[in-house]
Parts: structure tokens; sequence; C-alpha cells
């Protein structure tokens, strides 16, 4: 039941129309062969394999979900999902955006971006264990020695083997400082190393040759806290020197959890017993190497958010045209049927635009934070480098919390249109919603998230990153304040744009005072802040659907409407949000922990 | 693992220092004997019951679920359900509230309230099965014949035998009108009843020997929609006169649904093949007879929200204080240990707070309202009768999904508390977010509980029901409006029932002009109105807490404390709404439904 159909309309207008990718990526050496028509092609074949390969295994992974056998340490995944992992191998899929060095093909991570909105929308369970590959492989691309890059990467861009990421232990998630995992050094450079980790996505499974688990653990020598963590890359199977597998490293899976969803990942107790790994980068700067791992994993999961947001949506929908119940308020509009299609009731209307419209200024934010990553990466000019890289390091929360939150509210409203089908399991639409769930906590809680963004990425620069965004709005404000058709969108941008800046200031300065006004800030601040972000991005697509709004293709005119849906309906939340995050920390702080 | 204690502390601040429900019973000649000592013994015990009998079998039953057997029909609840069932029996509970008339104790409906606050709390799923009894207990009370009485309140209200609701079929929910199932007159009286309804929570178990399934069906001549539809008693045996068990009339079981949470309790397709029924109330007007149910049912669901609030909350407190994680932004609290409780965090006493918030809040409107259902039913003065009629008229689909609403936020920042723990199964957090989903869903979607409260409760008497309640608020403000210390909560409580008035009034007069303004209004309207209601307690408890703050107990302070994280965390969530609510419908309607 239900379905999934690649988004390529409004995927294409987003690179094509909004972002223009193609004039950008011209700028970018690597990239400058890229044309639409390329972008196009790859789009529609990942738009196939995803719905046909992907979706269909997604509800009956979820009913299945993985075993674990005790005696073998071994983990079986649903039924098909092995078989779909060699069809993505085969078609090429892992080494889409990798580095043709190592054999990628070398298209630019925006358009990587794309197709792994489709996996997340087909199965977001299953797209976690290439998912993990992918940030695996960017961690050892930049921090892995030459001879670590031969002999590892090729095969993660293959798709050979597979990547985990190995940091939370039973006591420490967010507070990695205490972990305890050892390792130790040997007399040939690496490492024995022993612990238990938990909650490790695809710790074990069944679907590639070998895993290449990446371990955070301390050196004898280490200093306390998180200035004592290195980073060790410790395989399953001990490759040889040639890359076939030579024995079986004692890093087992100890048992698999029992969770509210992504019941087709399997979410690992690992335990290392004198594992044998071999220290990528710095001594003590492992927790430095694992921020590249960290946030394209934030980044990840924020695709994992839009790609629920879409489905649901698309289904939702589905359900709201084919499902007659109640005649509308305003008089029958199906009178030859005993009643109304349900998307005739306006509140049924409000959670079907709710759903499009995060999910399109999702895609729409995600799509151009990608492409700046393309531009840190790539661009000849330094300065557009570090421009770049400054609106990845900022947005990079704002992704990872508010997409995500975002479609815990979408999903949760596109399942309340199916009524009490919405909660049989059979309609799937539960299961976006029990998904959508573990997103908002892994790879840094959405708190910490937002700790992130107003702590380290807002205040401790006094707000430079924030206000290259902002002139940006303002330049787009500027440049569109005398078009009266515009005024709808630019009013309340311009208004939001000038109250961050006024709540930002007012923050910084009550934080010199009491660090505590940050933590009791954050978490609407960023909320604030992904608003201007979607308010900006809304507004430059309304421009562009206003000019062509008569146009025979009528996706013009939707996206108009969903645009002004989001003005009307979805921006006020600011006028909740900037309250409570002036409302300060006493109201939080003042309440001694004995009298809760 | 988790905890469950009767938050009896504060239900009897609820009961007798918010709502003197003592004073308040002595002026109803049924419980002019009740006072508190009675009143707390009863909380006592039911808080003994619930955490020791019910509590521990809520997240095996989770786990287990119910067994449907295809060739017996018949399904067997989790492990220990049964037994727990009985010793519910024994101990009298069914009868607390019910009718001395036919064995019942008599005692008051908000203490049978709080009652359901604990079982709800200590395990949803099991709760339903007593729950709908208590439903068609109220339902045949009122519409019953006398011999219907006789013959079936003693069971119902002894608990032997169980009730049920059948309104759903699989093309209609919401709309009842459609509803398909055929009743044929008997030369006997009787009716022969066709017909399959799905969702039929509790609709065949194994924990009492019988199970009186109340059916909407249509007679023979019955006009089309909701005006054909006539109610009838179909005991899943047919008793003998003398209450003995006789033949298995023909309503089976054909399935239960997998689905989301509530696992514990079996939700059935329900075969009526030719079945015995008798009707009750008249022809055709089975639905008003229904409502009797369904109001029931929807104060009751209300209960299933502040009961999961309360236990999530309680869980993560606990954890808060438990678990040590990061130090706090201000320095150290616990230097003697490797980092801090996370309750020191301004985020985690953010949702901490919230849940308790939102406890306390529901528990207080939950109890107002049951009240108001007790001088409904038995104050001599017909005067008052009508206006607390009217009460419940205008708060019952307010507190059935402003609080299930507030649940699942509740219970999802909760779980949130717990990080990666949360999303784990053995910890029991996640249950409680799905067990809350459904109440958002069942008995009237909570967009159907909003049309019924601005379509139908407040603008068809033109305001007159929502006035009554706006009195109240403004003569609370004038009397308290020249108390300086109490103006941080009055300002804004009046400033607040100023807006709803102004609100109603408004989309009162748009809705002349076009109905579907209704439709577009209604749940943030209803979310306003919700935190008008909270507003209004917390206000009175915090003078209450103000009066007692230098107290010994510490109980007061933490009232207080909680009365201003709502004010300035919880009530901004109207400044949202109101512009929601304002936005009007064109920003719903005007796509084409081909255009999403």
């Amino acid at each position: 039941m239900g379905q999934y159909v690649a988004p390529l309309r409004d995927m294409q207008f987003v690179l094509h129309e909004l972002l223009h990718v193609e004039d950008e990526l011209k700028q970018l050496p690597k990239h400058a062969e890229i044309d639409a028509e390329i972008i196009n092609q790859v789009l529609e074949e990942g738009g196939k394999f995803t719905s046909e390969v992907l979706f269909p295994l997604n509800l009956s992974g979820d009913r299945e979900g993985c075993h674990h056998d005790k005696t073998t340490h071994t983990v079986t995944t649903p039924k098909g999902f092995k078989d779909a992992y060699q069809q993505y191998v085969e078609a090429g899929w892992p080494a889409l955006s990798c580095d043709p060095d190592f054999g990628g093909q070398g298209l630019p991570l925006v358009l990587n971006n794309s197709f792994y909105e489709m996996m997340n929308s087909s199965n977001q369970a299953w797209t976690m264990y290439p998912g993990l590959s992918h940030g695996a492989y960017e961690c050892l691309h930049e921090h892995g020695t030459p001879e670590q890059k031969t002999l590892y990467l090729p095969k993660l861009v293959s798709g050979e083997w597979t990547g985990t990421m190995c940091l939370t232990e039973a006591h420490c998630g967010t507070d990695l400082g205490m972990l305890r995992s050892k390792a130790e050094p040997q007399a040939d450079g690496s490492y024995k190393i022993t612990g238990s980790k938990i909650f490790i996505s695809a710790g074990e499974h069944d679907m590639s040759a070998n895993i290449l688990h990446l371990v955070l653990a301390r050196l004898p020598d280490a200093p306390e806290g998180s200035k004592g963590i290195s980073l060790f890359l410790v395989p399953k199977f001990l490759p040889n020197a040639d890359g076939t597998l030579g024995a079986r490293n004692p890093i087992t899976c100890g048992a698999i959890e029992e969770k509210m969803g992504i019941h087709g990942n399997s979410t690992c107790q690992m335990n290392l017993d004198g594992a044998t790994g071999w220290i990528i980068g710095a001594p003590h700067k492992g927790l430095n190497a694992m921020f590249v791992f960290m946030n394209a994993a934030r980044l990840g999961v924020g695709m994992q958010g839009l790609g629920l947001t879409e489905v649901a949506y698309q289904n939702a929908l589905m359900y709201a045209k084919d499902r007659i119940q109640m005649r509308s308020l305003s008089g029958p509009k199906a009178p030859d049927r005993p009643a109304d299609p349900i998307i005739v009731h306006a509140d049924v209307r409000r959670m079907l635009l709710t759903a499009k419209a995060y999910a399109e200024g999702g895609r729409a934010f995600c799509s151009y934070v990608a492409l700046q990553i393309d531009k840190e990466l790539n661009h000849p000019d330094e300065e557009v480098r570090k421009d770049a890289a400054d609106q990845v390091a900022l947005l990079t929360p704002v992704i990872k919390a508010f997409i995500t939150d975002n479609a815990w509210i979408a999903t949760s409203e596109c399942m309340q249109v199916y009524g009490g089908h919405g909660f049989i399991s059979e309609w799937g639409m539960e299961q976006y919603v029990r998904d959508a769930r573990i997103n908002m906590i892994y790879e840094g809680t959405n708190t910490v998230q937002s700790l992130d963004l107003l702590g380290r990425k807002v205040l401790q620069d006094n707000g430079a990153k924030l206000r290259k965004f902002g002139e940006q709005v303002k330049a787009f404000v500027e440049d569109n304040g005398t078009d009266e058709a515009m005024s709808e969108f630019i009013t309340p941008l311009a208004d939001l744009g000038d109250k961050v800046t006024k709540l930002t200031m007012e923050i910084g300065m009550k934080a010199f005072q009491n660090p505590d006004e940050v933590g009791a800030a954050a978490v609407p601040y960023l909320r604030v802040v992904g608003h201007l972000v979607y308010a900006y991005f809304f507004a430059q697509m309304a421009k562009i659907a206003l000019a062509k709004q008569d146009s025979s293709d009528t996706f013009y005119k939707s996206k108009l409407a969903t645009a002004r849906f989001y003005f009307a309906r979805l921006l006020p939340e600011t006028a909740m949000l900037i309250r409570q995050a002036r409302s300060g920390s006493a109201n939080l702080m003042a309440l001694e922990a004995d009298l809760f």
C-alpha cells in the first residue's frame, strides 16, 4: 500500500530556476562540465531506482525488522534489503559524488543530495546503511593517510564495503568527553581497542562483505575529557594489502535494540575485545576528525526529515482526494457522490499544505546548502570558499533540527488526514511518524543543535556569519521592495530579518551576565532562524512563480499558493517563538530540582 | 522499568484548595455526605491499585499485544490483563460512580475522574476495556427502558460484563450518515442486525463473561443520512431473564488491527450476521442516544491524554535527575561527579516543565468539568443545572482536543529528555508517545472537535455559552486586578480574554459570508480557547500558591514556578494561533485540488 514518485518537477525547479546550479557549477573547475541535462537524467534514474527498488521494501522492512543471532553475532536484514543493496552497488549509485581518484563519478554534492532525499522518502531505514558509508568516506577522504585512502576508499566508493560511526557508550552520548573505550598502541603501528559502544546504526548486517567502523577511543596517555579522544579505523575483517579479506577482527555485535522506528536498520551494541585498529588523524584530535563525519551526518539527517515529509505528503494527498466523508461547509462539491472527497475541507488542506510547504521549503534549503558545500570544496576563489564554508557551518544545525522538527509535525499531520486508518500499520502512515522521531535525537539532539547554532555559530563570532546571511536577505528585500506584487512576501521577510537581528543582540547581551540565557533561548531561537531561511526561499520562489503564474504550466500556481500558505500559516510561529526566546532563563531555572 | 506514583498531592490541591469540592458537593443532595476524608481515601486506594496492579502490565502489554484466533473468533489479551480485571471487579472499582439503584457506590464523577487519570497513567490500553463499559453504562442509564436497565445495568456496574460502542464502518467514520448496517424488526420486538464494523475498541476479549455492544444501524424505513440511524443493544451472549448467559449471538470478531500503539487493547473488526439486538431510545434517533456515550467518551479521551502526560513527566523527571551528561552552562553543579545531572540544563527543564504544566493545567480543567457534570446531574436548582450543562457542552471538545494535543507534545518532550534511550522500547517512553497518538484521532478527530466547538458550541448560540465562561474569567480578573503580586498572571489573562471575544466576533462575521471560514479557523481557535481556560486555572492556582509560598510545604513554590512557566513559555502560543485563526480561508481554499 502507499506510493512514492520522486518530485522531479520541484527538484528541477529548485536546482535550475531557483538556484541556477548549472551556472554556479560552471564556476567550479571540477564540475564545469555538468549541465542541466546530466542533472535531470540522474534525477530521473534516481527516481526510478528509489521508487521501484527501495520503496516496496519500506513497509515490509518495518514489520520484519532485523534479526540478531547471539551465537554467531550476525545480523540479518529484512527480506529484500540485501538484494536491493546489490542493485544499488551494481548501478554505481554509491560512487555518485565520490572522488574519481578512488573510483567515484565526481558529480556535485548538490545532486547527490537530491538523490538522498529520494532514498529517504523511499526507505529511511535502508538508506542509513549506505548513508553512513558516505560519511565514513568523507571522514577518511579528509583525514586518512594516503595508504589508508588507497586501501579503503575504493571499497567504500564502490559500495563493496560499508561504514559506521562508533561514538556513543552507555553512559555517554552527548558528552563524549566521558567515553571509556581504550586503544593500546602496538609495535606495528596499529592499536588494540577495547570497549563497548551502543546505538551503532548499521553496526552489523549482511549487506556488504566488510564493515569499516570509525571508533572513538582513548590512548593510554590521553588527557581527560573531550581533548583526549582519538579516532580509529576498525574493520570487521582485516584487509590484506590487495584489498582481499583477512582475519575477522574482534569487533562484534552483542545485541540489537528494539525501538520505536527505523526497524529495518540494525541498531547495534558493539563490543570491541582487543580489536585491531589504525589511528585516523592526530592523537587526541579524534573529535575534530569525527566532526567531518558528524557534519555530513547532520545534513544527512536533515535529508531524512525532508524525505519523510515528502512521502507522507504524497500519500496523504492521494488519500484526501480519494476518501469521501462529509460535505464541504460551503455546499456539496461532488453532489453525485454520497459525500465529498475530504480535500474539500479547510482543515484537511491545512494539514496537507503544512507538509507541502515544509517539503518544498526544506528542499530549497537543503539544495542551497549542498551547493554551498560544493563551492566550499571546489571554488577557485578562497574568499568564496570561506563564505560558503561559513554558511554551511551556520546552517548545518538549522538543517538538522528545523527540518526534522518540521518532519515530525508534517508526518503527524499527514497521518491525521487518514483519520483512524492513519493509526493502522498496514496503511503505512504511522511508520513515517515513528521513523521521523529518531531524526530529532541522533547525531546530536535538536537541543544540542540549537546550542551549536546560538552558542558556537552565532554568539562566538559576534554574529558575523549570521550577519552575512542577513545581508543576503536584505539585498533581496531591497531589490524587490518596490514590487507591489511582492509586498505580501517582502514585508514579513524584512520584518523577521530585523527581529532576528534584535533578538540575537538581546540574547547576546543577556548571555554576558548569565550563560544559562543561551540554553534558555536556544531552541526557539533556532526555529526563528529556520523560519527566516524558509521565508527567504519562499519569497524567492514566489517571485519566480508570480512571473509565470499565467503560464500553462500549473506548477507555478501551486508554488505561489504554497508560498502564500507558508507566510499566512507557518511563519506566524515566529510570534510565539520570539516571545519564548525573550522570556529569559528565570522561568526555567528558578525551581530547585528537588521541587519538580 | 519506569515508575508511576499517583500525584495525590496535586489531586488533593485541585479538588480541595482550587475547586472546594466538599462545599460544592454539599449542595448536591445525592453527594451531600461526601467529605474530604472519603475523597482522599478513595484517591489513595486508587493510587495503590493502579500503580501496583495496572502499571506493571503496561510495557509487557504493549510488547505482547492481543491475539486473535481466526477459527474461534476469540481474542486473548496480554498476560496479566484478565487477572488485573478480576482484581478491579473484586475491589468494586467499576461501581465507583454508578447509580446505587443498580449496585453502584454513588460517588461523584469528579472523584471517578481522578481515578481514571490514574488508570490511564498506569495503563491506557487496559483502561479502555472498563472505560468503554462506563460509557455504555451511561448511555443505557439515560436511554434504556426500565427492563433493559434492570437486566443489563447491574452487570455493567459490577464489571461482570463490559461494553463497546460500534459506530465506524470501513467507508465511514466521521460521516456516520453513510453507515449501512441494517436492523430488521422481528415479531418479538427484537431486531436482526447485519453489517460490518471496524475500529471497535475492546470489541472482543477474554476479560469478562459477556460483552454488550451498542451498535448503530438502519431500520428498513430509515430516512437517508444521519437522521435515519438507530441504536441497538447487541449482547455477545443473549442473556436469560435471570441474567445468566444464553445463546451466543452472531456478532463476532473477524480480525484485530495492527496499530501504532495501545497494543494491549483489541481493536476489532466486528461482523454482525443477523445478530439479535434491542433498540435503545426512539427509532432513527440513535445518534442522539449515542451522543451520551460519545460525550462521556470524549471526556474519557481527554483523561487518557492527561494520564499519559503525567506518567511521561514522572519518568522523564526521574531520568533527568539521575542521568549525568555535560556541565551546566553556568558552571558545574555536581563538581564531585564527572558531569552534572541533566536537570541542570535549561532546555531539559523546558521539556520537563512543559509536561508538568500541561499535566497540572489539564488536571485542574478536567476536575472542574467533571464537577460541572455532577452539578448538571444532581443540583436541585434548574438554573444551576443548566449553567453547568452549558459549560460541559462548551468545554467537552476542548478537553478532548486540547489535552490530547498537549499530551502528544508533552510525551514527545519527555521522550526527548532520554536522548537516544527515549527511542528504545525497553525504557518505555516511546510507548507513551505511540499511545498518545490515538487520542487525537478517535471519538471524533481533533479537527471534528474544533468544528464542534466553533461551529456548534460557540457560533450557533451567538457565543452565549462562551460568554458565560468569559464572565467567570472577567469576575476573577476584576477581583484580583488590584493585587500587584497577581498582575503577572492577571494582565495576560485579561488580555487573552479580550482577544478571544474579538476573535470570536471576527470569525462569526466572516462565517456569514463564507462558511469555509469556520473550517479554516477552527483548529487554532480551539487551542486559543484551551489556553484561556488554562490561563484562568493557572492564575487561580498561582493565587493560592502566592498566599502560601512561604509555607514549609514546598508544593506551593513548585506550583507557583509552574504557573510562571506556563505564562512565560506556553501561553505565548496564542500569539501564533490568533494570527493563524485570523488569516482566513483563502490561503487554504484557493488552490484547486488537482494542483496540490
